[in-house]
Formats: C-alpha cells, sequence, structure tokens
C-alpha cells in the first residue's frame, strides 16, 4: 500500500506480510479512509490464513479469530473494518475444501472485494456527479479519494466524476486538523487529476458559506445509523451546521457497507480518542506552536445529525430524506 | 511592545520610534488583538508628533493624517484602531499651546488610553466573570488576553477574573487556525496564570459541545455592529453555530469602543482577507504538509449573527438582546 504519511513529499510504497502488520498500519494511519482500510482488513485476513500454521480447519478458524480482533481495534470508529473482517471471517467459516484450498479462496475473497470497492466507487460517483452543477464551487472535507478507497473515490470520486464528465468545479480544501488529510492529500489528488483548487482552514468554511461562494458541501463517512446520521472525520458536523444555517446542500457519499442498520442513531457511535501528539506537533518556521508540556484533546471523529444533510450517496442511488424510511430500503432494497 | 510572534518559545521586547514602523508592526501582526492594536496605533500618533519636523500646526496636522491613514489601513478590519487614530487625530486639532506642547499633550493621551484600556478590562472582566459559574468548562476562541490588550484581556480577561475570584474553570483552548494563537498565545497565558487547559482543533469543538462537556463559549470583537452582529477572528461564526445548535451560551467580550454604530449590521463589513502563506506554511516533522505549489484562502475573520450571541460583556455591562435596543443605550448611556 502507499504510505499515506510521507504524502505528498513523498510517494512511497510498503508490504506486508502479516496481519498484525495491517493492524498497526491502519492504527498508526499508513493506510486510511473507510473503504480502504475496510479492504486492508480483508488483506489482513487473507494474510492470517496464509501465515497460519493450523492443520485443522478449527485451528485455523481460531488464527483467523484472533487476526480478526487485532484488525477491529485498530479503528474503532469505522464500520468497513469490522464489516469487512466478518465477512472473510464468514467466508472462511462457509469455504468448502483442504487448508490449502480455504487459504487460496481467502485471498481470492480479499481481491474480489477490492475490485468490487472500485466498482462500487464508480457507481456512487456516477449517481453524486449528476448533483453537481456545471461551475460549482464546492467544500469538501477531509480525504476521500482514491487513497481513501481501493481507487477512485467516494466524496472525492464525485467530485473527479463531474470533472472528467466535463463540468467545471472548483474546490475549497478544508485542511483537515489535526492531521491535515485535506492539506496533504486532497490537494494532492486534486492535483493530479487537473481540477482547480483551494487549500482553507476548516474555520473558514463558514465565512464561504455565507458569502454565496459555495454550491455544495461533500464528504465521506466512516460509520452510518439507521436514522441517516454521520460519524465522520471531526469538524464535519461543523461545516453541516455552516452550510445548513446557508441554505447551501450537504452531501455525505459512502458505500452501502458504512451503514449500520444495528445503531438507531449516532448518539450511539464510538468516538475514537487519538494522541493529543497529532494536535501539538505542528510547526510554524521550525518551531513547535504551543508551549511545552501543554495539553490537548483529540476526537478524531463528530456525529452530523441527519436533520443536517441533504441527501446520502450510495453506490445504489441518492438517499433522501426521511432517511429512517429510505435508507434500509437501499441498504436491503425490497424485492420486486 | 511584545513581539507577539515569538511567542512561546521567545518573550522578545521590541521598540518602536516610527510610526510607520508601528503601521508594520501592525500589519505582520508583531502585535494583534483589538485593543491593543487601538493603543499601538494611538503611540503610533503620538511618535508621528514626536517625528514631525513642521513649525506650524497645520504642516503637523498634515504629517498626522498621513500617518493616521498608514495606521487605520494596517488592519482594515478591527474598529479600534481607527478609532483610536481618529481620537487622536481629533485630540490634536482641538489642542491648546505650541508646536512642543501639542507634541507632548499626543504623547500624554496616548498614554492615558493605555492606562483607560487597563481600567476598561478590569471592568469587562468583572461584568464577565459574574456570569461563569464554579466548575464550568469554556471554549475559548484566538487570544483575547493580556497580549491582545494592555494588559488584563477581555474574553481571557473573564475566565482570568473567575479564576481569580476562586472559581475553578477549565479551558478548552480553540488553536485558532490559520495563525495559531490559541495554541500559541492563550495556552501560554493560561499557563502563566495557573489555569487548567487543553488545546483542541477548532473543528473539534461541536464534539465537545454537543457530548454536554462545556458550559460557556466565550470569544472577543473586532468589530460590532449596531444589532449585535460581531466581526471576529475566523471561525467565530462555525463555533457560535455549534453553540447555539446546544443551547449553550455564547458572550462575546469587547470595549465599547468596538461598536460601531454606523454600521446597522454585519454584512456591511469589510473583511480582511490575508497572505495565503498563513494556511500553507505548517509543517509537520519539519516538512511543508501542502503539494508544493498549492493555493489557499485565508479571510481574517467571519461575522456571528446576534440571533447566535447569548449576551456582549462590556465594561459598561452585559447586553442582552434585543440588542438593536439595549446596545446604543450602553454605548451611549441616557442621561438620567
Amino acid at each position: 500500500m502507499i504510505d499515506q504519511r510521507m504524502l505528498p513529499a513523498k510517494l512511497e510504497i510498503v508490504s506486508y506480510d502479516d496481519p498484525l502488520q495491517i493492524a498497526r498500519a491502519i492504527r498508526e494511519m499508513v493506510v486510511r479512509g473507510a473503504p480502504a482500510i475496510g479492504v486492508a482488513g480483508a488483506y489482513g485476513m487473507a494474510l492470517a490464513g496464509l501465515k497460519s500454521s493450523a492443520v485443522t480447519r478449527e485451528a485455523l478458524l481460531r488464527d483467523l479469530q484472533l487476526a480478526a480482533k487485532a484488525l477491529r481495534d485498530s479503528r474503532p470508529t469505522a464500520v468497513n473494518l469490522g464489516w469487512a473482517v466478518d465477512l472473510m471471517l464468514n467466508f472462511a467459516t462457509r469455504a468448502q475444501g483442504n487448508i490449502a484450498e480455504v487459504k487460496q479462496q481467502l485471498l481470492n475473497e480479499a481481491h474480489r472485494m477490492a475490485d468490487e470497492d472500485v466498482e462500487i466507487n464508480r457507481r456512487m460517483a456516477a449517481h453524486g456527479a449528476a448533483l453537481i452543477q456545471d461551475g460549482d464551487t464546492i467544500i469538501h472535507h477531509c480525504n476521500t479519494g482514491a487513497l481513501a478507497t481501493v481507487d477512485w473515490g467516494t466524496a472525492l470520486g464525485v467530485i473527479r466524476m463531474a470533472h472528467e464528465n466535463g463540468k467545471r468545479v472548483h474546490v475549497l480544501v478544508d485542511e483537515t486538523r489535526p492531521r491535515l488529510q485535506g492539506a496533504r492529500l486532497t490537494a494532492w489528488e486534486l492535483g493530479e487529476y487537473g481540477i482547480p483548487y483551494e487549500i482553507i482552514s476548516d474555520n473558514a468554511a463558514g465565512y464561504f458559506l455565507h458569502s454565496g461562494q459555495v454550491q455544495k458541501v461533500l464528504y465521506g463517512a466512516d460509520r452510518v445509523a439507521a436514522n441517516g446520521d454521520v460519524a465522520n472525520k471531526i469538524g464535519s458536523y461543523m461545516l453541516a451546521l455552516a452550510a445548513h444555517d446557508n441554505d447551501v446542500p450537504v452531501y455525505s457519499v459512502f458505500p452501502i457497507s458504512t451503514v449500520d442498520l444495528s445503531m438507531p442513531n449516532g448518539e450511539d457511535i464510538a468516538i475514537e480518542e487519538r494522541s493529543p501528539d497529532e494536535v501539538l506537533n505542528i510547526q510554524v518556521n521550525g518551531e513547535y506552536v504551543a508551549p511545552q508540556g501543554a495539553l490537548a484533546r483529540n476526537p478524531a471523529f463528530d456525529i452530523t445529525p441527519h436533520r443536517l444533510l441533504t441527501g446520502l450517496v450510495t453506490e445504489n442511488g441518492v438517499v433522501y430524506p426521511p432517511f429512517s424510511i429510505n435508507l434500509p430500503n437501499v441498504v436491503h432494497p425490497p424485492e420486486l
């Protein structure tokens, strides 16, 4: 995988052959972005199979369960990770054949999920791109592009598809403190695609929204509750509030694997709190900014209540309110 | 004055003897904070008098008018600066005596304004501290402490007074991108006063407000319209939106010199847009974050509409809605 911490200065590819290395890479954000860590988790499970010295199916399943726990715990908020890991576990339980055949099938299944992710992203992007008007200025939060997925992207995939369809778009890139995925990754991707952009401080979004310079707000999702409440990168909630206060539409773009129908609303979603160092480690002119010994708090996600969201863009189409009725229908389409 | 750009790493005192040096120091934010740059502007006018080689009153006034223009233009949004500069100009026009006497009176007037600023700040702090409850957690935006004034502070002065009055307070310090006055200056001041604090990314405020961990939001003001709309450091608007959405009270704290009754509302207040470098110049692990050649936008202020504000704390008391009636009464108290 690309070590995203090195971008944009360096494009460095790292390789892992052990599920615990994958879990650490997820925790330390070598790889990030809900869909990308989902597929990384699937490959972690495939590696757990390939590395296992088990000689019985039961022992193999025990090794897979141990790896599943380490992988799930590496980022608690993103539902895709648990979803992908559970899918691989279930696959192993049901798989036919001897140990060697099961191991090979697990690897094939991870490859299939990676391919499917790209296909799902293209469908999301097509649904979302239809919402974009020629000439739109769009505020985008965090990174949701090819780097956050296997390829293509979710919210950034929508922007990219609109651009490829010939619509002129301009992106105001939220820098996305504290880890600056916007300034670091989204800006880099937009440069690669030839899409014009300007980086803004997250707290400047309100100014641009109020002054009528923005037509859409787009971001991804790390977990979506049954009522349409969206857990996403810290700052999404304040951005949606500012858009809503100025009647600018807000869309969250995600694969349906992100939806957790077992959560009736967003209030129960566990919010990961990361190291204070992520807030404190920035420098200006080579010097740290905060006083030595300063403390910090660092919640990584917040919840956008569904009342602030205009629509939810999935691979099965755009979902509009009432989300509590329409979202489950898209996750499990009723039989015709 | 303290070169605030060097804090918290170094406490460096710089001296100027020329009004254009003062104008540059204001523009480059050696000194910042609405009340502090007001008094700096007054001293700039005093220096313009002392440096003038004029031999007639008319020539002296012309020199003062030139300096006034340079000083006013150095930060267009802060009303205190224009207010203080105009006050000095009017003072010079009305002053009695010969050239040398007028020059001395201008210097005395600047000293008087500096002393008055401290007195005004203490009165504001006392009115505001009465609003703070023992045990409150307060989100504070930008820097509004002794560094932003001649001494004591506006919003941070309120927190400091509550602390000195024996109330236990905890401050969540908005780091305040892009110039990081919170992480850099407010954190340093709170450390000096012995007040416990934690630094947060600006975009994390919504999370803490929604989770019930915050009882008050406090910030300053750079210009206040007649209806109570407040121009303040970029990000104030989104912070007030998040507080309002969770029924947490928001107070803006400022001297009445900040009020511009000629502005009916905040929509006409000119918003200074500063260099994109302020957004782009941060580093992590010694490396710049954004891709080389990236563009950025950098509005320095935004407008909090008065509907989001619980009260306005001034040296003449706390003003509550309807602000359009109550604020002018506090600026020009009706005769008894």
